[in-house]
């Protein structure tokens, strides 16, 4: 046959339009000294531990697949978490988590969350034909539970995602707001995503236990210092976490992902002292800028906090002026003038704070 | 407020009913000496490259995020395939784009492929509400383009995947059917899934270069024999790249499969190597099975054969008693009795001739 120079169809029709409507994530690395912007804990995996793991993995093969649905990890998961393995679904990151959940209940149905909140839920809604419901926060950075209960009624059930300590803010709800939330969405997915839990020093799985229909998202990239290993995990009732599972690609977690699970599991002293830490910096940080005329430290129960400031631009350009990078916020409804601090080591923290001492 | 139990809501209603539907994976691992089930290489990652990994971890943070979109990565393998790095799209596994291929062009539209196929295309399709649309190989196993074009014209544009290799035949087509096929589709994202090219030195690339609404798949897992690392790509223009990208979860490959894909590409040499072995075994294998009165080996392109046998259930358990361990495929369309098998070592391929001289 003969062919001719094809017509510039470079986007071809059947590329979805939600797909086409999502502008290409913008991203430009900052290299400097002190990395502020990811909520990252600052400190490596201990290094007596990565000797173990390259130890075990030289007993690994890299040619056979791993696990087909990580189910060694699941029942170390399960173990350390008090929670049956039937119920851990494992992926790398749980920001795939949060795909594949818009997948199980939220295409052609609803994802309802808040607004503002973290921006995968909202992401993947869009991306994956999901009706977005976004309800304001209360003034206070608390959960609108009454409007929130109003859209419960008014939408197809689909998921509904509630981030515990709230992210962006870093806020805590009360148990009883969230069981009020749980009795009116039981026909939902309910997700209350704890990527922080172990710096509020909440933990909302006796919830998850009383409502098969809810799940607790949980993660390695935090408080367990592994952000670069990707993983992230659910807990949830063994229906939730069956239909869950189908959702997840085969052999999605690598065999090296699952040899610094094993050693992470093993050795969970290494996270906890370093989540002592972090709150004495978040206190100390919060103290010395108390007084500060022109930036306010949002209250946080996590490794992160909120800053006010007259002008977020001027602020962030500032301390990148002195090496740090944080995250711009003010874009996102109630966060006007905001960015976003992880609370990093006490030296970088030092150079922090003496930097917004010099801000004017 | 007061909490009475639950009702037994075990499945929410927001579970979509199109997940519900499929049945959860029935796996169970199959510990023998001799595994031929699963296309993989049967040679480990040579040892002094992992050993150069390890080095090179050494200088990588565990508790930084990855890169966002694997930047190094894809020009590294831009450089390897002489592609635009804007073109090349990353992810844990190739089956992992298999899902995001679906999500870009599929949902609430059009996945068109071959009966039998690779089980992930027709699974995705039906979870993400794709129509599915499978038509069957002509009897040589070669692609029935007439067909195919018909079911092109009829349906809502969505992806048309195509595999080169044939999974699971291993059968090549001409290019003159691949390109009547790719005049027929342009409105269609199409992909040809190349994950065994490899083995029958066959390269669409020139394909994909004139069609920008195509894309080839390619994968670690099979030549490179890193099944465990978890690494496939696309090779596509940059527009189908840019929208596909917007589907992968943020920093999805971890810091050491960029570092074991980063020493790997540096040393192709051991890939290649390996690969003519492959082919020469293969051959072997074919000859020594031509006149087995029971079985017959099928013509393949691929690390990987069909045979059929009169009962694909006693062939099966045969080779299990000989400690080797194959696919079954018989309960595919067109493929009643057989059996898929890898290729394997030369000592494994002895085992598994000689099993099969005493199948009777």
């Amino acid at each position: 046959m003969t062919v001719q120079e094809p017509a510039a169809h470079a986007e071809p029709a059947g590329i979805r339009p939600a797909v086409r409507a999502v502008p290409a994530y913008p991203f430009t690395s900052i290299d400097v000294p002190i990395k502020l912007d990811q909520n990252e804990s600052p400190y490596d995996f201990p290094e007596e531990l990565k000797q173990e793991v390259y130890r075990r993995l030289a007993e690994r093969d890299f040619n056979r697949y791993p696990d087909l649905h990580a189910d060694a990890l699941k029942h170390l998961i399960g173990r350390y978490e008090d929670w049956p393995h039937t119920g851990v679904v494992l992926t790398p990151g749980s920001n795939v988590l949060i795909k594949i959940l818009t997948e199980l209940a939220g295409i052609e149905q609803t994802v309802l969350t808040t607004n503002p909140t973290f921006s995968v839920y909202s992401l993947e809604a869009q991306l994956l034909d999901a009706t977005l419901v976004q309800v304001p926060l209360n003034p206070d950075f608390s959960l609108p539970a009454a409007a929130l209960k109003t859209e419960l009624a008014r939408h197809k059930p689909g998921v509904l995602a509630i981030a515990q300590p709230h992210a962006p803010t870093g806020h805590i709800d009360t148990d009883a707001d969230l069981l009020e939330l749980l009795e009116a969405a039981r026909d939902w997915v309910v997700v209350i995503d704890e990527a922080y839990h172990q710096f509020s020093g909440t933990d909302r799985r006796d919830l998850v236990r009383r409502y098969p229909n809810a799940l607790s998202l949980r993660t390695f990239s935090k408080a367990w210092g592994l952000a670069g290993i990707r993983a992230g995990y659910a807990l949830a009732g063994p229906e939730v976490a069956e239909n869950l599972q189908k959702l997840v690609s085969a052999f999605n977690v690598n065999v090296m992902t699952e040899t610094v699970l094993e050693v992470a599991l093993e050795h969970p002293e290494y996270m906890k002292a370093r989540i002592e830490q972090c709150l004495r910096e978040r206190a100390r940080i919060q103290a010395a800028l108390a007084d500060h005329p022109n930036c306010q430290v949002l209250p946080s129960q996590a490794n992160f906090f909120l800053m006010r400031t007259p002008n977020a631009d001027l602020a962030y350009a500032h301390l990148l002026a002195h090496g740090i990078v944080t995250r711009r916020q003010d874009n996102l409804h109630m966060l006007q003038g905001c960015l976003r601090v992880a609370v990093g080591t006490p030296q970088e923290n030092d150079r922090f704070i003496a930097a917004m001492k010099a801000f004017h």
